[in-house]
């Protein structure tokens, strides 16, 4: 028997109402319709380059080390593995000689991955109609997250090189007090390790001035810093201290993003947050509770075993040299098919998995232009910068990530990206 | 340094506020304070029937099935893996004649657990102040999700022996059509195989004259049946159709939960939902999303292999062995040591893990009374039973669950339960 779809009238609450489609979903539909597509827009790792070995091997020792008592198998606690929260105390302890992992540790709490930590602490935090300060631009599935809880985004304004404008930020702080915005003023948010998607990084002048611009204009709200990238660097660590650490944010409820798994196996989902302000962090834990009581004890449990075991350091060493090659390899493609000359720019990266392109001033890059339709047609696929910011989006904006594919398949990625940019040169 | 919490005023929102901790939570700290303590309260089963050789085998199958290419390591889809949904459609229509597998395949998503299914399931068709129909006794970790988000429960009446009560029902829905109501009822929920708490299921009749009253009623509202346990019966599956099949609920939009780690490995937390109707489904998607797109692949993946392998059934057979045995040691050692001549009844269940006590009428056996302070003086925890009650808690039930301790342990708890129960009878 068939089952069958209701006819019946179904009233659906304010948030299910809200909830839209990602924008991202229309560009897969588009991708899947043009066979033989190369894909530069998926933010992830290489299959070839995840740790089947690592991952395996720590099944099998955590077999050995519990057959009496296989507990990573069981219901675990709902802030997440005590072994696991240590490592992760210990790691940025280890990071960050300033901190101390002793008082790090009641702060940390494991998530599904850190999009949920994310999530949590904007439900936590925000009604709808609130504002969120963002970077400029910011990580696109935060920003429609935001707008599917009906919050609105509100971008911490950069100069022309990109870097945080002071004179510009105090104006929008000002602006919101004139409006009597201010006490809906509930965040303020950034990735500020080899962001997604410019793969800069705040520089510890920069984060230091955002905070005594916030402290100034009497804007201390809790801070959440997304740092998702920072262990996939290519050479070396970028050097600001986070916000644990740097004394300027001292005043501020903080949220310390971290992932476990994205420079790993995603497919393991599991990251977290350490957040300063019990206040915070208790009814994030509370809801998670609701949500799901506790992040599967057994990818935690093997997080815990691969970085106990340095197997999730060794495998870290591999990724970094891989996408710094992978990144030397489409810069260089897209260098060599001549897209500086046809009016683009950008610049190379340090660490993570991002280009992020300027196109000449006029061009539109949007799902729906000519551009990305060239695009496709060329058979190589992006991700439309407009989608990465919170407000006064930029158009002439992409964003291509040499994650996902082989050096082979970039070179000729970034040739199909020139055919389609010489056609709006 | 360390990190210093902070004196600023933090501003939740109203859902931040809302979040209590778990009622259930205040009970495992007071059975932190009590050393020795023999819990009879956590709903899971126990360490020793954990899968671990199957899980192994699977991680290491995958491992060499997918070495060019290890895709269960990466990301998934926010649905659920292609192959994991199929297994679950053959599944549920190989459990049930009537169903269909093609036609369930676009309605089954997978979650962090049947819980997250749920939580999704509120999220989309619930703002603060709507009504949901609950059954009496109902789940009260569900119960909580409610009171978090300032959901009203209604219980469904049930007569002396806890079977529906059409006519008081009846009352009930005329009440919320009389006080105006009618527009905030949003959904009915229930757990029709082997319920927790009180291991009874609803009859194919009971659910059939529970949708023809709400039908009657003009109360076709989404339906949700929980269906964590329905695998974990004893002797025979319990032979009412689900909503799924039963053509009395074909004009309700319905969600049908499944849980596929409940009776295998609670750590993978993995399990899922079949919505009929994609007004419903479709934003519950994009809700999981924003929260986490998409349950660990590798997880699932285990799954998938155990459920293809055999190993999967094979597990559930040991299982229903051993949980049959321990409800008859607990049982019978409830029953040796006296407790019915004290004035307690019960029931001996036909699947999943709990007894329901039914105490002396007087008698108080919630969280702050004397009798749960005599339990834990004697070495003995247990679930209140007023938890269970979306509305007029009774106040003299109790759950007991057989999952965890072993069968002598079980008679040791057995034991002390009933020297607490000898000081009120």
């Amino acid at each position: 028997m068939p089952v069958t779809v209701n006819a019946c009238p179904l009233a659906l609450s304010t948030a299910g109402y809200r909830a839209l489609p990602p924008e991202i979903t229309r560009l897969m539909s588009l991708a899947l319709e043009t066979p033989g597509l190369l894909s530069l827009a998926a933010g992830f790792t290489d299959n070839l380059t995840l740790p089947l070995d690592a991952v395996t091997r720590a099944a099998n020792q955590l077999a050995a080390d519990s057959a009496s008592n296989p507990e990573h198998l069981q219901y675990g606690v709902n802030a997440g593995r005590p072994g696991l929260r240590s490592l992760v105390a210990h790691r940025l302890a280890l990071l960050e000689p300033a901190l101390d992992s002793d008082s790090l540790l009641p702060g940390i709490f494991i998530t599904n991955g850190s999009q949920q930590a994310l999530y949590l602490a904007m439900q936590v935090l925000c009604d709808p109609g609130d504002i969120v300060l963002v970077d400029r631009p910011s990580y696109f599935v935060y920003l429609e997250m935001l707008r599917g809880m009906g919050i609105q985004a509100r971008s911490i304004p950069v100069d022309a090189d990109g870097l945080i404008d002071p004179v510009a930020l105090r104006q929008v702080l000002a602006n919101i007090h004139h409006k009597g915005q201010r006490n809906r003023l509930k965040a303020v948010y950034f990735v500020s390790y080899f962001s997604n998607p410019t793969g800069r990084s705040l520089s510890a002048q920069e984060k230091e001035t955002l905070a005594h611009l916030l402290h100034a204009e009497d804007c201390i709200v809790p801070v959440i810093e997304d740092a998702a990238y920072r262990e996939l660097y290519f050479d070396a660590p970028h050097p600001a201290p986070t916000i644990l650490a740097d004394p300027a944010w001292a005043d501020f409820p903080r949220l310390h993003l971290f992932t476990l798994t994205k420079p790993f196996a995603t497919g393991l989902k599991v990251g977290g947050g350490v957040c300063t302000d019990p206040r915070w962090l208790a009814p994030m834990q509370h809801l998670k509770g609701h949500q799901d009581f506790g992040t599967a004890n057994f990818t935690q449990a093997i997080c815990e075993h691969a970085l106990q075991s340095g197997e999730y350091d060794a495998h870290l060493q591999t990724l970094r040299a891989s996408y710094a090659a992978k990144m030397h390899t489409l810069d260089r493609a897209l260098e060599e098919a001549g897209l500086r000359s046809l009016g683009w720019s950008w610049q190379r990266p340090a660490g993570a998995l991002y280009l992020w392109l300027t196109g000449p001033a006029h061009l539109d890059t949007g799902i729906d232009s000519d551009f990305c339709r060239a695009a496709l047609d060329a058979g190589v696929l992006y991700v439309p910068g407009d989608l990465c910011f919170g407000d006064h989006p930029a158009t002439n904006l992409v964003r291509l990530s040499y994650g996902v594919l082989s050096g082979p398949a970039l070179i000729e990625a970034a040739r199909r990206f020139v055919t389609a940019a010489r056609r709006f040169a």
